[in-house]
């Protein structure tokens, strides 16, 4: 549950593994004030690379002043590194397309301030009515349809809509357009798909039918972040469910929107608390 | 637990489907005198095909007689179908590599009594040293070494030493060898592989450190009939299990041992129990 | 996904084992024209007693001719039968209080036509503001506060609109109140709870409250029938979750939420497709 | 996989909460040479109180010196703490009744390196035949029968063994004797037990008889720390496995077996990297 008065804070940061990084960030935090309240590190030994995330109370500091101040250490250390707000709700896009189930479940989680985020526009290559389950209630909902002509067109739009509602996380909610890879650019490191399949076992298009076809004895689904390179982007989470032989592709299709929504819903609450760091093609969770 | 003396016997079948086979095939043993212990079907709604499984006891007809009285059913309905002991211990040829914890998770569930398997022989491309943590007491072994010349020969050897002791299922447990695609279709339905992937994923050599490269959130193991489509055989069972960021390959091989052996035992006890049926390239698992 | 025009029908028996009944049964529906979509049988060798399931397209032979014929098997083997559309949407009430993550997961699994229920009424002891996350859309809404005082008459109230509505189901969706014994006996064997632990694990109030204290390393949710004996139900569906020493109870109240909806919901599924028949305290369920 | 010839430390720690303790402690190991590999903690914020475990690489510093300049550190904020290797494998003493499987998988696990464990001793009310289907090797063996009188005695015995051979754990591998609370106390904290359910549910005797009676949907197992009152000594690991209406007691029995097995293994891996912190009733686990 959020508690959206707290003041507390989440520093994450990554760089060149030396000795000394932990002691150096908990003793700035220490000297500013800075009272820990969840810290978790990782030192990969493969490829020497550090990874920290700490949740504090800065105790009256303020943020711009412990940025300007972090500054120095960040620079000592080389860190990629970032300092946020841990309660204020992310001001997300959703795009869609026929299935709802996960826009619907983002929606609820959101009302009843289980997800700390600010649903500022829905966008879908349909119409309104294709998603009549889901009360989207005063979410702005853009309707743009798309077509091989019209895709670069239609993507500046929703880069248009994103800005214009400083967006800062895109959640490809079962929108099924593949983005150009212009489009996974401009939003990359910020925008997450749900791939409804346990990737990397079937990619690409009717993942349930390949998967019922290829007799599997489990199903699954995958939130990874968006690449330019399809169905290969840092993978946040996934999780499975057990199949059997009586499983046709409609009760595949079925269990998966339960796999699905629950993967993207986790995905999002580990992405807006700040828990997900990039380590090249893969990702650290906090 | 196994009760030996138990004679009980496994009637499975598969044919086209049409009205009247579970009636047809439930009063022929109702007819016989025979007493059902545990059914199951499926009526596979895509290719129209039915699949049944019944344990019963014969209350006193001999096997073979029911044998010769069922044929008649059988060829009225065009039946693929096996008339089975349950409980007389399957005669089974073990082959290992350098790696023996399925192998000795096997022996131990066969002593035990928990899995109605007879361990007939134990083949390998390795001397027995090599796998010294397991005690495999009695049980024959071979040192079959094996190079891309000496295939063919060390193969027709496994099939001779499968001959001499009558094995009726083959497993390789953790067999680091590719089979001929004579040997596999040799061995065609009766050679049990447990593939330390979750497939269809990582395919091919070394699929932990593939796994830890791509970066997923979960690993797991599948075992599958041998054929010479490699990696691509009918799945028996498949488990996986979460890991994280902080898991280097050495943890998911630590972690892969454990869902290794239970899928493979999994397996071997569907399969000597008469529970897995062929439904072309994929399984029916009773 | 339901084919609501289908005629499909199901038969769900159990009685006294002894052999012959798959025979007569399966007999029984050859000769009566009908084609088997489906079936399940469990013989239970503990207490001797044969359950079974069958769904099958009765071909055109209307559902009372078939219940007058087969009245006549189930007296020779002295069954508890049932023989039901297998598609038509069972009319439920929803009961609920302040939590309607369960509620808003059943009317959005009916809306896009993946449940066959047709929600007929909500009864809250709370007013409809408090579940103002959920659109309830027209089911009508029925607030019946109730005290130690009222109890009687806010049953009584209770079920007249279960009869009013011809409710054939009552779902405690998170309805926080004991229902007295004479609720519990007149809605016997159609009144499906959803108990917020792991039964019998942390009976009575507060559960993931006292899971937190007892440092339990998962957490769950069990779908049961309520009987008379309060949380000791037979339990239809659980499942659980893993969590950690640093998930206090509010995390645990998070995580709750998502088993809690999709035991319910998985519960439900099976009793509307009449897969749960009753073995003393206990379900089989097919 | 262990690395026996590593010089690497673990450091574990609880105090009270208050700011300034990672900084501190972090501090303290690089000034002293230290490079930490691997580091957790947790701020219990609901009794506010702070645990840490540090792996590092003393970089030359010895063990002795390095402990004698933290008690300093751990002076001032009153720490419970620990230095210990990482690597040593700790001396175990294992007791066991007639079920071996726990037995047979810890040495397993500890003959392919998995375990950094030393069994000094097995103990067994029962003769060594009674667990022949596993080979025990060099490791002595304790014939120490036990009746009501003779209990006394007999975990004089016992604890004379861990003396003898500086037992630094010990593990009850499905040993069926309840310990007196004089033995529990001694134990106290270095002493791990597997229970056959999933506490708290199915407390005492035949817990999967228990568990098929009450009609559960699945079933577990917990290793826990032995303390005088049983079956609620602080839980470290739990694990389950569906099950259904078909698995008598024996199907409950053979698949506890598997969860049993792992969860014990997991839980002892988990002490003997010092990875288990103590927080009263429950346990930290990093």
């Amino acid at each position: 549950m959020i508690a959206p008065g707290s003041g507390a804070l989440v520093l994450t940061l990554s760089c060149a593994d030396r000795p000394g990084i932990t002691a150096r960030v908990t003793s700035f935090l220490f000297e500013n004030g800075g009272n820990v309240l969840e810290a978790q590190q990782f030192n990969d030994c493969e490829n020497d690379r550090f990874f920290m995330r700490v949740e504090f109370d800065p105790k009256g500091s303020s943020t711009p002043d412990l940025r300007a101040r972090f500054a120095g250490v960040a620079g000592d250390f080389g860190m990629d590194w970032k300092l946020a707000s841990r309660d204020r709700p992310r001001r997300v896009l959703i795009m869609v397309s026929k299935f709802d189930h996960c826009l619907a479940d983002l929606i609820y989680r959101w009302r009843i301030g289980e997800l700390a985020i600010d649903p500022v526009a829905i966008v879908s290559n349909h119409p309104h009515a294709v998603i009549g389950a889901t009360d989207t209630g005063d979410i702005p909902f853009h309707h743009l349809p798309v077509t091989r002509e019209t895709r670069a067109a239609q993507e500046a739009e929703v880069r248009r809509i994103a800005d214009d509602t400083d967006a800062e996380l895109v959640v490809l909610a079962r929108y099924m357009q593949i983005l150009s890879d212009e489009q996974a650019a401009h939003f990359s490191g910020r925008c997450i798909n749900i791939h409804h399949s346990f990737l990397p076992g079937f990619k690409g298009a009717k993942p349930y039918h390949q998967a019922h076809a290829r007799g599997v004895k489990m199903i699954g689904a995958t939130a990874h972040y968006v690449t330019t390179d399809l169905d290969e982007g840092p993978i946040i989470h996934q999780a499975v469910e057990p199949i059997t032989h009586a499983d046709l592709p409609a009760a595949l299709v079925r269990k998966g929107r339960d796999i699905e929504r629950r993967v993207l819903a986790e995905a999002v609450r580990l992405h807006v608390e700040e828990r997900v760091v990039m380590n090249g093609g893969r990702t650290v969770v906090f």
